[in-house]
């Protein structure tokens, strides 16, 4: 089996808060760092900072690059390790959107239009308002992984048929542009279903989310978890402290589910349902957990909070490291394709 | 009044014929060689060999490089000057697609699909098998155009609507994106009425077409002229030489408007309608001022076909010098976007 690599992203929205660290990075650090019994690593990780694709529905970049380390402190305090993997920028690799312009004419449009995720992501617009890149975002996801021979793709459950447009194009491409002496230059990647767990936002929305402002970020120290633990919604039919609560409806109950140890987890449940333990203390507990685990993203972040130069070095390496790889593909892309060639048989 | 610019282009399918050379070759050196009463050129001009457009239609590159020198022989055979005006291949500038992945964010996909030209080219297909890029190609033409802030957009009567897209995304892009220094990164181009001559095929069918094989090439000697002439649908109630005939109808006649001096036209015309002009005549007349008109540029393109190299030199050439304005406006739109900042003011 040959070298499995995998390259997961994220939009450079700012600080990352608990919903980004159970819903993606703690993979990505897993994956990261995961061996096999030699040893030796089981993924090559890449980790992409997609700007280009914040651009699908913000065209404000006032505070790109402030988002951009924020993000960056928030992947190195969670164990991102910029040695193991590459950490760039988007549009400081061409290539990214040389290849979105090839993977472009081998799709069609309606089949975009078919795309589940768009389709739920523009419930609220309405298709006349879809911008082009917005409906060619799957493409542009293509290139992102291709463009670095990503060969595993992890994902939930629901997401298989989004892997399906990144293979599809593959194929299309493989076959059009046999290389000379590859054969094939990608190979399809394959979806590796992965578990991760969705937090719900504090006010119990379905997730935590920035402009909603339900979120506890990574960055929070132990006080703000708490203050911010206080304005969690909890079982609504629990008023007073001795009332029987219904831990499955509660918001606190989920976070507990992640952050808390299970034998603290049994006597938690069955105290709420008993009326023995009260929110104000539940909560408390919840918040200590939960900044347990932050803590250590807090001292690795203040470490690169004082040093932002090498913050800064880390993304221009990550971008240097991500620009060989690209650059290797797209020589290859060109060779099949034929484009640039400066030798002809015709013309000697 | 700034410098004007004018970017044009084609798509490399190999040897040109007649209809590229009324069409648009004509009147790109005009404007090449166009000079003001101070005796400098009123427009800069560049050339693009549109080889990613090429793929909106056919993904069979195979012979795209040859295709590519045969086309630029015929550029320079028909008086294109590779000092005057840098002729590159639009997929060995990698900015052009860097920009078209920008604009494909500043324009919905139903307003490309309400672009008249795009409906006219589908009409064979369907709307099901449209291809995404095919979608884009109007965003990939303005990032061609004001990749190199052509300011001046050559067009025929009908094809203003399409300059039009371009005139948009570069007010988008202005808008949303204001360059600290400039302001306005981008003009919006202004469109040019031009009057390009349509030449009908051999056939009598509305166009010169490789793919309808009813074109006389621009490399074709005097003989071959001939032989195709002789093929030239005519008024077909003219069967015998004595016949009178009606020049509106004819193909032939077609060609003399536009290729025999004004005082053989008339004759010309009266001998058929009187029908002391048989059309086999009519023809070699034909042939002969068609031949007369190309004989410079077969001499010219022959000078060229024996030095290969001079003329990969000059694509060559022409790649480094649009690079070089290329890089300049991708360095202005990235400091408007705010894309691969290095300096945060939020983290010193
Ligand atoms: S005691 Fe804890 S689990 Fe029970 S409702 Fe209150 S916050 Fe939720
Ligand atoms: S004589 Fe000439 S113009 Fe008249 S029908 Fe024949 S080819 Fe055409």
């Amino acid at each position: 089996m040959g070298t499995q690599r995998i390259l997961s992203g994220m939009r450079p929205t700012g600080k990352l808060h608990l919903g980004h660290f159970t819903g993606a990075l703690e993979s990505w650090v897993e994956q990261q760092n995961q061996l096999d019994e030699t040893g030796a690593r089981v993924y090559e990780t890449c980790f992409l900072i997609a700007d280009y694709h914040n651009l699908t529905t913000s065209l404000d970049t006032s505070e790109i690059y402030a988002n951009t380390l924020d993000m960056l402190l928030d992947w190195l305090a969670a164990g991102v390790d910029p040695e193991k993997s590459p950490l760039f920028r988007q549009s400081q690799v061409k290539e990214h959107a040389e290849l979105f312009l090839i993977f472009s004419m081998l799709i069609t449009s309606s089949r975009l239009e078919r795309n589940p995720t768009l389709k739920e992501q523009i419930r609220d617009l309405n298709m006349e308002s879809l911008v082009y890149g917005h409906l060619g975002y799957p493409v542009l996801q293509a290139a992102d992984i291709l463009l670095y021979k990503g060969n595993v793709v992890p994902v939930g459950e629901d997401q298989i048929p989004h892997v399906e447009i990144t293979r599809e194009v593959a194929r299309k491409f493989n076959n059009h542009f046999p290389h000379p002496l590859l054969g094939e230059v990608f190979a399809e990647p394959e979806p590796k279903i992965t578990k991760f767990s969705r937090l719900v936002g504090l006010d119990g929305k379905a997730k935590m989310s920035k402009s909603l402002g339900n979120t506890i970020l990574l960055s929070d120290g132990p006080e703000e978890v708490l203050k911010k633990m206080r304005t969690a919604v909890t079982d609504t039919q629990k008023i007073r402290k001795n009332d029987p609560g219904h831990p499955e409806v509660c918001t606190v109950f989920s976070y507990h589910k992640k952050f808390t140890p299970e034998e603290q987890l049994c006597s938690i449940e069955s105290d709420c349902r008993a009326g023995s333990l009260g929110c104000v203390d539940c909560k408390k507990l919840c918040a200590a957990n939960i900044a347990q685990e932050l803590a250590p993203l807090i001292e690795k972040r203040r470490y690169y909070e004082a040093h932002m130069e090498l913050v800064k070095e880390i993304l221009l390496d990550g971008e240097a490291r991500a620009k060989v790889i690209a650059g290797q593909t797209m020589q290859e892309v060109r060779a099949a394709m034929r484009l640039g060639e400066t030798t002809c048989s015709n013309h000697l």
